[in-house]
């Protein structure tokens, strides 16, 4: 059978019977490790990693910075593999901060996002070093600037800017759009208002300026619009201010193949048109272009990860629906649940039948909106005790997990030349009970 | 300032300014704990439990039973109360299930739920003596037949029936509404089919069936229609096959107020009703009326909640939207990223001041949809510092809580008569990285 399986890292073993995974046989790691299973390929994530740095250098020179979005899959040893590969990461809270910290990343080489840090996050963070603050709104501009005298030091931010394009159409907009709850609008004013009070406080270093725009984008369109409104603000800031942008973080957005039907991104491509573009206009502009900052998570970690299910039940209601229930759900996997999200499922231990009846792989939580995908296409002779194999699981999977019906958290194992290894245990029973005061 | 506040346990301090819960001063609970907080009234929980056995007693006699749905709110404290109330249990898990063994809940008086029960989770559940499997679907049977053969015992069971009957509109519809994937549909003929096939099972004793349909159920309708079609049901299987129903379980569904424009339920009333109905239809059938359980979760345990946050900005997007950031998000409670659900907000430490303010009240996550109530009022003069107090969150919060963005879970502390005490501690960072391996 020639079936699109979406990504190189995904394979059918030489008899075509089971599903591999970064040239692993799923069955023989299913049996070893048990299921719910996340696996994530290291080897694949290094290849994102160092795709994205090419592909920047490329096209903005090497002040370019790759800042891996890590909430997107943030574990101890996803920061030593971004140490390993020279990226910088971003963090969103106190708990990500920590586990950066703990596994020996250089925080100097990483941003603070989060749209409400307290005055002890921002404490914590400056205490460990962090590179910058992306700073969200006016409150935390002084609660940054307060902690930093108290300390003596000069800390610097970045400002989070919103551009005022609707990140589904892409279209740009003069008055929609800026209902963001993150950072300040160009078109209301609060923008530059910012900035002016960001560049008088005494203990802060304004090194430039952030925005994020697009989720799943295929090409560079997204981007030109959005370097379009921010390079105009720039070169207006440096007029009107005498602000000059060091580093303009243009945010992340780039997709990942979910489904077949999705197209192949052309990396490398899209950042050389978006380069060419970005002189250019800084030229038109008589700008020096900033420091360029992309903040990939998704296009890093999703397709490097893939869940495994064993099938406990199948339940074939005639003129209705078949439902094929699996030992995880939504609280390993809450995106169908959450955004409708789309996957490609396959019987694992059985690619060489054909996949042809076409079901809805519900979760085993009691809850009715507990599914995995519906009306997917499985063998007719799926039962239980099958495998099911789930791609493109590698971002906001194991992030979003929780304990809906107090079921266990999968463990993750990693995979990178031939071997396998654990990087996060499964969860116990009697872990679910550690925080237990009475 | 006259406010509905939902519930009796919710109160205003003498002086109009804060937010009591249980009696107790938020502002007071918040500095003392932290915030996010859960805090839980066990005091109110357990008059839900009493307001329960009494309705059903008295509308069904003795032999009736409340199995508390604790998937709605699932820590050891809390089987212990249902303990000492006389309340049965229902686990959907073996996390579930060694949580309420952990707390000394004789299992004897649960059922274990799941339309996914893998061996292991039979084995366990048997091993530590559960009440009543109730069997979800034909592979489930089996398998627990073939555990109990192991072990040389006779398990008891009940089947997990779908009556066919729409949740939402509590229509009985003779071709729809049997796509679920819980339970065996009786228009489809599976539901007797089941029944067949367990009755001749050698170590089975089949003691009843279940059900369950309606959610957020202000009345008696839905149980009504719902006891209509169960027993008639039950007496066809009599005719038919001889079977005695002993246990017939409806399920749950009565709702709670998240609203002021949400009705008061009349508990005791609704169970009169639906007591005379079925001792009516029952007579009319020439059957016993088996003894009947309820399996409520929200009901007992969601106003006996509620979730304090503080305020870390106050973003007004003139002409567009006012957003309050809170330092907890769609971590602690999911419910409206889910399903939009609805919640009451009040600022807690300022309920004299006009709450006129329309605003979003929105989370720390780095994620749009991170929402916790859209078009709320709060006070014009809310700042950092100031804290929420977000009613009704007693069920379906803890148990679906996440880390993500690495967000830790807050705790749950407890009140009951003027006292406070930590049910479960809050998480730590280093909570969690514990489960790494490298």
């Amino acid at each position: 059978m020639n079936r699109d399986l979406l990504c190189e890292n995904v394979s059918v073993s030489k008899d075509g019977q089971h599903l591999c995974f970064a040239g692993m046989d799923t069955t023989d790691l299913a049996r070893q490790y048990g299921t719910p299973l996340y696996l994530m390929d290291e080897d694949r994530i290094r290849a994102c990693c160092r795709a994205y740095l090419t592909a920047v250098h490329d096209a903005f020179g090497d002040s370019a910075r790759v800042m891996y979005a890590s909430k997107a899959s943030s574990f101890k040893r996803m920061y030593e593999i971004m140490r390993e590969e020279g990226m910088g990461v971003d963090v969103v809270s106190v708990g990500e901060l920590y586990t950066a910290f703990k596994a020996g990343f250089p925080l100097s080489n990483a941003y603070f996002h989060s749209n409400n840090k307290t005055d002890e996050d921002i404490a914590f963070a400056m205490e460990h070093g962090i590179g910058y603050f992306v700073v969200d709104n006016e409150e935390e501009l002084y609660a940054v600037e307060r902690e930093a005298a108290a300390r003596g030091i000069t800390q610097s931010v970045l400002l989070r800017i919103t551009p005022g394009i609707d990140p589904h159409t892409f279209e740009a907009v003069s008055t929609g759009k800026v209902d963001s709850k993150f950072g300040f609008a160009i078109d209301t004013g609060a923008a530059e208002d910012i900035l002016q009070k960001a560049m008088v406080q005494p203990h802060l270093s304004v090194k430039g300026l952030h925005c994020h725009v697009g989720s799943q984008v295929f090409d560079s369109e997204v981007f030109l619009l959005t370097a379009d409104v921010m390079l105009q603000f720039i070169a207006d800031m440096k007029v009107r201010h005498g602000f000059v942008t060091e580093l303009f973080d243009i945010g992340g957005g780039f997709g990942v193949r979910y489904l077949p039907s999705d197209p192949v991104l052309d990396l490398h491509g899209c950042m050389a048109e978006i380069g060419a573009f970005m002189k250019q206009k800084a030229a038109a502009l008589g700008i020096d272009l900033p420091a360029v900052a992309f903040e990939p998570g998704r296009s890093i970690v999703a397709d490097a990860g893939m869940t495994l299910y064993t099938v406990g039940n199948v339940k074939c209601i005639p003129e209705f629906i078949n439902y094929v229930s699996i030992d995880g759900g939504m609280t390993d996997n809450v995106r169908y649940a959450l955004y409708g999200a789309p996957y490609t499922l396959f019987q694992a231990n059985a690619m060489n039948k054909p996949h042809d009846m076409t079901c809805t792989v519900v979760g085993r939580c009691c809850e009715s909106g507990d599914i995995i995908q519906p009306d997917v296409k499985l063998p007719a002779t799926i039962e239980r005790g099958d495998l099911v194999g789930v791609l493109t699981t590698g971002a906001y999977h194991y992030s979003m997990a929780s304990n809906y019906n107090r079921l266990t958290r999968p463990p993750i194992v990693m995979l990178s030349g031939g071997d396998s290894y654990v990087a996060v245990r499964r969860e116990t029973i009697d872990d679910l009970i550690a925080l237990y005061q009475k």
